[in-house]
Order: structure tokens, then C-alpha cells, then sequence
């Protein structure tokens, strides 16, 4: 495969700022862009690279690093200006933003759906680090339209900012991306929720019960910290397999609530032993990558 | 109040040796008692105290720290043999062990129903430490029987180990435990219990999901380690107050999946906006006693 030796990173939030960060540490020339003037100035202050000129000739990879809602029309202008030769990004969710690409004209065949699974609670380009993605999964998500010489060129820069590739299809990425990161979040907020101000329904909530509080909430809502605007577009772009894992959540604590309300000790007994044993395969799955940072994704 | 010097404890678990660890050190003469010799003589070797023996007198205070279901039996036994002047014990649930307590003929003047918020996913005597309780809430439930004297007995014991005395009914103490310990726990082991092998209903579960699996998933999955067989008998101990709050819980993880197929933007974006209000106040909560270790509590 060809070297990678410039990239332009577009979008200069935590995972933007830090893939810049990471390949410029690996030798790579960076140029960055963001419609944010402090954040690109923050981001080049931290040493992630320079602000994209025009006319320097396409790069080796466009790393499109914005909210999943804006994805396709970002990869459709910077496609239209020639910005590189082979094009990827980095949301959290894949089916919705390939349909839309294609829906809107872009060419598929560059362009590398991917996923970094890193993140942190805090945002913006000041929380970025170059070792952010190290021994972490980077998920790419092969299509038919996609060109074996593009996937290898993101499987290499994937691989240059420390992570390690795992190939997935959209729509199995976006189902385990529900399961692993934006359900978590999801239960964590809805937990964390009943601990803020009366709800709009007048239900007082659970305020009275913090001074118990201890480290099993902490730990379950630490990720209800994450920034709500970046969660609701993560959210709204894999809807169904949220959705779906939602429901089937919800019924399992419902069927908790009736057996405890009927003193049926087998469903309890049930959900508790699956959850050590998914505990533990949670454990080992973790304990093959590195162990993670306080993340959010 | 008068001092304490010498104190029983019945339970060489986890909290009953970490309780006699932290009273040894605060120089209180301990004697133990389990019906387990071995887990007796390790807590015994980690100089929690001496093996209890008959015709001692009675000790200051006793500390049940045997499972929920065991704690009235064991109180009217140790009542009976004339162990103790004042009695407590440190189940996570009260309003049904003092029912079962004031059922079975104990005498409730001198039971003080106590609750330590303070745990780790290991369990036994050879995890105990003399500092687990220092700067954690220790919740003590005041009820019609109790004296007043004995009350402040077991708040000087709580105090010796380090911890801070929160006074709360027990109904208000079962309901808060269930906000901040019982429900997260459920919560956790229900989504861990996905990731476990294929459930007995056939569904394949999120196993395929594991390679993505990162902070997120380790944080809110972290309290299902914990060991199931307790937690059986806890939850069973306060199934009211917890089956309220999953049912509260199953219908707003059903709201949000409703909103997210029908594309409502405004009850997702309501649950993550409270869920940062209330990420924010429990960190604020925790913050006012000394961070807590990994806790199972």
C-alpha cells in the first residue's frame, strides 16, 4: 500500500483533533479545517497540524471528523473541491450516513465508513490526545461500492494512529454499536435522570436518595456525562437498533419488577447469574485491548 | 455516651471483618463468630479480632453482618445468649429484616437497623480492609422501639470506623438504597446479561458485539460482577421500593425507543439533557465524602 503522507482532518472536536494529534506523531502532515475559527486555532496550538489552504492538490485521506448529521454534505463538498484521493469519517453510526452519501450523489467508491471506538466525556478539541486510539478498536465498514485500494489506505492510518482494524458491515457495526456504546448511554442518562429536578410530570425523582450515593451509581452513570446535543444526533442515526435494544431492555427489567412483586425468585436469580457471566466475557473482551480511558463511546 | 470496648462480630464476610479490621485499629477489643470455621480463622489472620467465647459477658455492641435473610434470626439468637448490650446489623435492606426482627420476638430497644454504603465486587474476609468505611455514609434507621442510648452507641461504633452517620426511617433508607445501590445493580447485570451466551429463550444475545466493546460498557456494566447470590437475597429483601423504580424505569427506556421510531427528537433530547443534571449532582454528592473505592454497595 502507498504511504500516507498528508492528511486533512475536517472538524476539529476531541476525536478530529486527536486523529490529527496521533498522525502527526506518527509523521504525517496534517492540515485541518473547521467552521470554527477558535477551534481550528485551538486545535494547531496543540500541535495537530496547519490550517487547509486551497489549491495544495488532493491528500492521501480526508478524515471527515463532524457530527454524524452532517457527514454526507461535508463528504459531498469536499469530494466537489478534490480535497484527497480516498475519503472516511468517524461517526458513531453508519447505515443512515452511507444512505445518505449515496442519496445525495457522493462517490462511494473512496469513501471508507469508519469508527474509532474512543472517546472521552469531555469535548472540543483542548480534550484531544494523541494516544487516544491506542490498543482500541477502529471499525471500517466495508461496502460493495467501496475500492479494496481505499479500505487499505484507512486500515493504514487506522493502524498509524495505534488502533487496531476490525472490519464490519454497516449494518452490524450499527447493531453492536447500539449494544456496546449508545444503549449503555442510554440507561446510564435514564438512571441519571431520576437523580436532576422534578421531572415536567411533577415526579420528584430520586434528589432525597443522594446522600447514599456510592460507587455502583457513580460507575453506572459516569457516560450520562457525556454532552447531551452530540448524544441526541448519535442517537437519531441508529434509531431502529437503539430502538430495538431498548424494548428488549425495557421488558427484562419489567420481568424483574413482576418476579421481585410476586417473590418469584428464578427470574431474578437468572438475570443476576447472565449478568456475571456477561460481566466476565465484557472483562476479557476489554482486557485483549488496552485498558481503555474513562470513555464515552 | 459511653465508649466502646468491645464489640462482636457475627459475619466474617466482607463488611463484618472490615468492620472488626477498622475497630481494631481504632483499639476496640473484637471477637468474631462465623458458622464458616474457615472464613472464622482468615478473618481471625488478618487480625480482625478473636474467636468468640462463651462467658464473656455481654459486649458493648454486636454487629450482625450475615445476609438479609439470616439478620432477624441471628439477632434473636445473640438476644437469647445475652451477647450484647446494643445490637446492630449492615444489611443494604430494613423495613422487612426489623418486621421480621419484631415478628420472631426480638427486642427492638436495643436493635439498631444500620446500613454501611460502602462494598467492592470481591467478597469474604480476605477482601475486607480497615479503611473501607472512611468518609462513606453509614445510614442508621431510627424507629418507635429504639432508645435513644443505643442509638448513640452504634453511631460512636460507625464514627470509630471512619465513616459519617446519616440518620433515615427505614422505609426512606429502603427506598433511597434502591435509587443509588439496588436498581443500578439491576440495571447493569440486565445489560451485562446480553452479552452473556444465548438465553434460554434463544435470543443470541449482543455476544457479536464484543470486539467493539469499550468505556462505556465496561463503566455501566462494572457493578454485575458482584456476586449474584447475594444480591438475590438483598433484592428479595426490598422488592417494593425496587420494583417501583424498574417499572418507572422499563416505561422511560420504552419512551425514548418510541420517540427514536418515530423520529421525536424531544423526549431523547429531554432524558439526556436531565441525564447531565443529574450526572452533575451525583458528582457533586459523591464529592462531599471522600471518593469511594470500587464499590459494589
Amino acid at each position: 500500500m502507498s504511504p500516507i503522507r498528508r492528511v486533512v482532518v475536517i472538524g476539529c472536536g476531541l476525536i478530529g483533533t486527536s486523529v490529527a494529534c496521533a498522525l502527526r506523531r506518527a509523521g504525517v502532515r496534517v492540515e485541518l479545517a473547521d467552521h470554527d475559527p477558535w477551534a481550528l486555532a485551538q486545535a494547531a496550538r496543540m500541535g495537530a497540524g496547519t490550517a487547509l489552504r486551497a489549491g495544495d492538490g488532493p491528500a492521501d485521506v480526508v478524515v471527515i471528523a463532524t457530527p454524524p448529521s452532517s457527514v454526507a454534505a461535508v463528504l459531498r463538498e469536499a469530494q466537489a473541491r478534490g480535497l484527497g484521493t480516498v475519503y472516511t469519517d468517524v461517526a458513531s453510526a453508519k447505515t443512515r450516513v452511507l444512505a445518505e452519501a449515496e442519496r445525495i450523489g457522493c462517490d462511494l467508491t473512496g469513501y471508507v465508513p469508519g469508527h474509532p471506538m474512543a472517546g472521552r466525556e469531555i469535548s472540543g478539541p483542548g480534550a484531544a490526545r494523541a494516544g487516544l486510539f491506542e490498543g482500541r478498536t477502529w471499525a471500517l465498514c466495508p461496502h460493495p461500492a467501496l475500492s479494496p485500494r481505499a479500505l487499505r489506505t484507512v486500515s493504514a492510518l487506522a493502524s498509524a494512529c495505534g488502533a487496531e482494524v476490525t472490519l464490519l458491515a454497516p449494518d452490524a457495526h450499527d447493531r453492536a454499536a447500539a449494544a456496546v456504546s449508545h444503549v449503555p448511554l442510554v440507561l446510564s442518562a435514564a438512571l441519571a435522570a431520576r437523580f436532576a429536578a422534578r421531572s415536567p410530570d411533577g415526579d420528584p425523582g430520586e434528589v432525597g436518595a443522594l446522600p447514599l450515593a456510592a460507587g455502583a451509581l457513580r460507575d453506572v452513570t459516569r457516560v450520562a456525562g457525556s454532552p447531551a446535543g452530540m448524544w441526541r444526533d448519535i442517537l437519531a442515526h441508529n434509531a431502529g437498533p437503539v430502538a430495538d435494544l431498548l424494548e428488549a431492555m425495557s421488558h427484562d427489567l419489567g420481568r424483574v419488577a413482576a418476579a421481585l412483586r410476586a417473590a418469584d425468585d428464578g427470574p431474578v436469580a437468572e438475570v443476576l447469574a447472565r449478568g456475571n457471566e456477561g460481566h466476565a466475557r465484557i472483562v476479557r473482551a476489554l482486557s485483549r485491548t488496552r485498558e481503555p480511558e474513562r470513555a464515552a463511546s
